[in-house]
C-alpha cells in the first residue's frame, strides 16, 4: 500500500486550482473502523459542486478528499467489527471521500453489496439510479400508462428515468439539446425523445395523444425548468433534482395558480440521511436487482486511473453536454 | 328601474379600450331564476385581468358584465325558486358579473348573507378575507406562535393575512414596498413590517430570534417572490396568488432541492369550483362572524357610483402600489 494517495482539496474553490494529488498515511483503525482498498469511484456533477463550494453540503475538514460514489473492498478491521468480513464489497458512504485508494470508514456506515454485477455498474448504482426511482415514485402516484416528462434525458439519471418508466410501464418524454442522444436513449426503451425547445408545450397534447403528464422531472433549471412547468398538466407535480444553467426566467405566477403546478425538489442526500438503514438498503437491492436483470444500465464512457484524475477533469470540462456515459476511475 | 345598466366588454382587451356603459333590458326570469337589485360591487385586480384576456378564466359569452365580487338584494323572484326570499341580502358568483344594476341569477347559486354586517364590509368579504383564510389553513399546518410571511403586506389579502394571523396566535412579517403602510398594518396586529429588499433572507434569523418560517404567501412574483423562496425555512412551503410584476428571476433551483422548499399557488375561484356548498357557505360564514366581532375589517379607501366606473378605474391606475383602502362601487 505505499501508493495510497487522494485527490484532495484544502479549500473550497474552482476545482482545478483548488485540487491535488496527495500522499496520505495508512492511519491505525480506531474500533468500529475498517481499511478498505477503494476499487472504482466515479465522477457526478455534484463532486465539483462539493469542491467548488455550491454543493448544499460541504466538508468542513480539510484537507477533504473529493468524490462521493465508490465502491471499495475491505481489507483490514479495527477492533470490535461486526458484520463485515475482509474481502467484502461495500459501497462507502459520501462522507468519506471516495478518490482515494485507502480510506478508512466506521464498517457501521458501510453497505455491503453483490459481486455478480460488473464493477463499473455497481459503482454507478448508488446515486444517480436511486435517484431515478425516488423520482417515480415518491412524488406523484402515477398508474402504469402515465406520462411522464424530463430534461437532460441524456443524463445519466435520464437514462435510469427512462429505464425505470419503461420498467413500471410509464410512458417518458425526454427532452435533450441534441438529437443525437435520441439512438442511445431508444435503447434504454425510450418512448418520446424530443428537442429541448420553448414550443414543448404546445406539441405535447399531440405527444400523448391528450393523455395528462403529471410529473416534471427538471435538472437543468432556467428557461428548460420553465418549459418542464408549462407541459404539465393541471395539478402536476415539477421535481427539480439539479441544475446546469442559471439563465433567467418569469416565475412561473400563472402556472401555479391557474394551473395548480406544484415544485418541489428533491436530494437523495437529505433522502438518505432522513431515512433508515433498513430503507437506503431496500432501495440499494432495488437497483442492484434491476441491474443484475439488465433492466437498468448506466452508459459508461471511460474508465481511467484514478492518479490520471485531474487531467481527465479537465477533459471532461471541454465536453460538457457532449458526453453520453460517465466517466470512472479505477482505484 | 328605468336606470338598469352595465360595465360590460364585448372582446377581452386593455379594460379603458373595451368597457362600456350599457343598458341592459330587464329579461323575463326563467323557472329558479331571481332578479336582484345590486346593492355595492368592489374592484379587485383580478377584474382588470378577466376584462383584459389574462386570468385563468375567462367570459365567452359577449358582452360580457365586469366585475367579480358584490353584494345584491333579491327584488323578484322566478317561478320555482326556493330557500330565498324578497328582501335578502345575497352574495352573486362571480359568473354573472357584478358591475351591473339588475342581475338575474339562479337562486341555487347564491348565498344568503347577514344584515349586521356593514355592507362595505360584506362586499369584501367574498374574495379577499377567504383567500387570506385559506392561506393561511390549507398549506401548512400553523402552531400558535409559528411565524408566517408575506410579500405586499398592504394588499387587502395581505391586511387580512395580518388580522388572522393575529387572531389566530400567528406571527406575521409582511414586506412593504413603502413603510408609510406600516402604521395602518400596525393597527391590523402586525408584528412585523420591513422595507421589501434582497436582504430579508439574512435579517430573518434576526426578526423571528431564530425561529423558523414555514409558510411564505406571494401576491407579487418577480424578484419578491424569491426573496420570500429564501427567507423560508427548511421545508417550507411558498404559495403564490397573485402577481404583480414579471421581472426576470433565477429559477430557484438550490432553494428546492437543497433547501427542501416546496411552491405551489392558491387561486379562490379553483377553490370554491371543487369545493362543495356547504364548504364554501362554512367559509363565507367564517369570514361574516370575523367582520361581526371586529377581528378582521378590510380597509376601504372610497365608494363610488358605479356609473362613474371608468372614470374611477382610470384614477386606480394612476395610484398604482400607492393605495392602501380597497374601491367601492354603489350600485
Amino acid at each position: 500500500m505505499s501508493s495510497s494517495f487522494a485527490i484532495c482539496y484544502d479549500r473550497h474553490g474552482p476545482p482545478f486550482e483548488v485540487l491535488h494529488k496527495k500522499k496520505l498515511p495508512l492511519a491505525p483503525l480506531k474500533p468500529g473502523e475498517v481499511r478498505l482498498k477503494m476499487l472504482m469511484t466515479s465522477v457526478n456533477p455534484s463532486d465539483l459542486g462539493m469542491i467548488s463550494g455550491t454543493y448544499g453540503r460541504l466538508k468542513t475538514v480539510f484537507p477533504a478528499v473529493a468524490g462521493r460514489e465508490g465502491i471499495g473492498e475491505v481489507v483490514e478491521l479495527g477492533p470490535d467489527v461486526q458484520d463485515i468480513q475482509e474481502g467484502d464489497w461495500v459501497a462507502i458512504p459520501d462522507a468519506v471521500g471516495t478518490w482515494q485508494t485507502h480510506p478508512t470508514a466506521l464498517a457501521a456506515g458501510l453497505f455491503k453489496v453483490p459481486k455478480d454485477i460488473s464493477l463499473e455498474q455497481l459503482t454507478l448504482g448508488l446515486i444517480n439510479p436511486p435517484t431515478a426511482w425516488r423520482l417515480l415514485h415518491d412524488f406523484v402516484d402515477l398508474e402504469p400508462g402515465s406520462w411522464v416528462i424530463q430534461n437532460a434525458g441524456n443524463s445519466a439519471v435520464g437514462q435510469c428515468v427512462v429505464s425505470l418508466c419503461k420498467h413500471l410501464g410509464l410512458k417518458s418524454i425526454s427532452t435533450v439539446r441534441d438529437l443525437a442522444f435520441k439512438p442511445m436513449l431508444d435503447e434504454c426503451g425510450a418512448d418520446v425523445v424530443v428537442l429541448a425547445n420553448s414550443d414543448l408545450h404546445k406539441n405535447i397534447a399531440e405527444i400523448t395523444g391528450g393523455e395528462p403528464v403529471h410529473l416534471a422531472l427538471n435538472s437543468v433549471g432556467g428557461e428548460s425548468a420553465i418549459h418542464l412547468v408549462r407541459a404539465l398538466s393541471q395539478g402536476g407535480m415539477h421535481v427539480t433534482f439539479g441544475a446546469m444553467t442559471g439563465d433567467l426566467v418569469r416565475f412561473p405566477t400563472r402556472s401555479l395558480i391557474f394551473d395548480d403546478i406544484k415544485l418541489c425538489g428533491f436530494w437523495l442526500d437529505h433522502w438518505i440521511r432522513t431515512h433508515s438503514r433498513e430503507e437506503v438498503q431496500f432501495m440499494y437491492d432495488k437497483v442492484f436487482t434491476f441491474m443484475k436483470t439488465d433492466v437498468l444500465k448506466v452508459a459508461i464512457e471511460s474508465v481511467y486511473p484514478l492518479e490520471d484524475a485531474l487531467a481527465v477533469l479537465a477533459k471532461m470540462a471541454a465536453q460538457r453536454g457532449k458526453r453520453f456515459g460517465k466517466i470512472l476511475f479505477r482505484c
